[in-house]
């Protein structure tokens, strides 16, 4: 295992302390893995809550700051935190307004914010949760269901702007349900990642191999292929994406190509290009876009896309400001 | 080679083609390589052009935009554009004040940003250059001189930043080269990286190995050495900076903490917290800094420190507003 970490059993803190060092706005406590931003909550703001197993930042405690999250919850690598700390982020961000609680829909996760979220409510807290499922390689109704990935960045967004611009706890959970249900997500690795804890690579591939349709813990893909270009990557990608995602009146789509966390700039704008070659030939139009390393897979080369077709009050949303470490624009 | 490009022929242009569909606030001519800014010059300002072999994305089309870059020219992979490409970039970001070359010092852009600066003074352009030459690795005086590395950021940062404020060309250029004569930076890598045109690693490292002292051009560090902590690894590098470090009265650093384009977050966050540790023994404060995958070398594991003194000009043209795809805060 080559990395740049001090042991494992002491990477998520040693991280933690590397981020409270770097952006004063956080408040991170270390110890329970709870990041909120240092000016404290909003009055009658609704609370926006995220979080979930380490090993894929800058999701989420990247993402914490106005126009985004109100705090994060950082478990172990890849493992839920405890229903404990997510209880104690919850009374954290709650102003008054409730809290949404945005959830990757792994069992971990689903189980133990759930855990929280009946504590929270039985402490007087108004509490909602959005189950976020948009990985097209898992069929719909399969085992736990899909896996939450790159829409969790779009829901966190558009929540955030919503909760920061005065909408109220069931505005904010409808169009981060709105924002889920019109995302969809694919993602290809050209290698494992390695957990601290285990030390070697979850899977092996050769040389001219690849992953097709892998989550962001480490599994393999729903098959493995040959290792071909970009452009024919971005249309397997875009055929498993496009088959599933809602026509929604032709709204054009917000678009991520997410970096695992191994893949260069470089490679991610080739595959931009392709995206864009590959959209505009079936008359989808782009309207907003992100290029870069957003929710990883610790040290996996590889990429997804996630698409989410966006209505009007979704992309004002997503133009709103932001002010968080790892997205950052408007006034 | 397990790349997602094309083919090695076309990973330039494609990345190109990738930048202009990703940031529509870009011009972007593929063809040239030439990226500047989609809203023309701004009348009597001072242009501010970068440019070098492509790999090291985002450096430099990434950092066009409002109070940075004018434009940057992109090379092959690691291999500078031809001078007549810089001269028509020069050309195209006169705006009547002259044009400020921040140029790596390698001996090809040397060479051909030299060239192209000769050319357009004869064509009644005024045309200053700052050689970036931070990298402690290489002794000063050695072969063609200390490497450009991550202070690159810093002086295109704070040229481009008193060149939007009404900055001349003179005083633009000496803040440029004092922010240069105030920075040193260290590297070292996990793994080799990959040229498309190789198709194989430079160097190989056992799996217990690592290089101290790289380059961003897949040169083998100074010497091979056992991996190690983060701890241990972060104190090597700040060792070889801070020995060659000018004291400049005590001022504090503005701190990059740098991937080579496949280390993930998480890493750099640990390496971050082992640098806010070593930096407070030793008596240095860091008044701002950055973490992440800025001046990369392809698909290269590992990281680079840069420090820079910063004065209170410094301070103050790093937090003016900046707008470009891969940097962005401020109004």
């Amino acid at each position: 295992m080559k990395k740049l970490i001090n042991t494992p059993e002491t990477v998520v803190a040693d991280a933690l302390r590397g981020m409270a060092a770097a952006h004063r706005e956080l408040a991170v406590d270390v110890e329970s893995g709870i990041v909120t931003r240092a000016a404290g909550t909003v009055a009658g703001k609704v609370g926006i809550l995220s979080g979930g197993g380490s090993g894929h930042e800058p999701l989420h405690a990247g993402f914490v700051g106005p126009g985004m999250l109100d705090a994060a919850v950082a478990g172990p690598v890849f493992t839920s935190p405890v229903p404990d700390r997510i209880g104690r982020a919850t009374a954290a961000v709650d102003a008054g307004a409730g809290v949404l609680h945005i959830v990757k829909n792994y069992t971990g996760d689903v189980l133990n914010f759930g855990m929280a979220a009946e504590d929270a409510v039985d402490d007087g807290i108004q509490v909602e949760t959005v189950v976020v499922d948009d990985d097209v390689a898992v069929a719909r109704g399969e085992g736990a269901g899909r896996r939450g990935t790159g829409a969790t960045l779009f829901v966190e967004k558009l929540a955030g702007a919503l909760a920061d611009s005065g909408g109220t706890l069931a505005e904010v959970t409808a169009l981060a349900r709105r924002t889920n249900e019109r995302s969809r997500s694919f993602g290809v690795a050209l290698s494992s990642c390695t957990t601290p804890a285990n030390g070697a690579p979850n899977f092996r591939l050769g040389e001219r191999e690849m992953e097709i349709g892998v989550g962001i813990h480490g599994e393999p893909g729903r098959r493995r292929a040959e290792l071909t270009t970009a452009a024919e990557t971005a249309e397997v990608m875009l055929d498993a994406i496009l088959e599933d995602l809602p026509q929604a009146d032709g709204d054009p789509v917000i678009l991520l190509v997410n970096g695992l966390g191994a893949t260069p700039p470089i490679e991610l704008y080739v595959v931009r290009a392709e995206v864009e070659r590959i959209l505009a030939e079936r008359g989808i139009a782009i309207a907003r876009c992100l290029v870069g390393n957003y929710v990883t897979s610790l040290d996996m080369a590889g990429c997804t896309l996630t698409l989410c077709r966006a209505d009007e009050q979704m992309l004002r949303m997503w133009d709103a400001p932001v002010h968080t470490p790892s997205l950052r624009w408007g006034a």
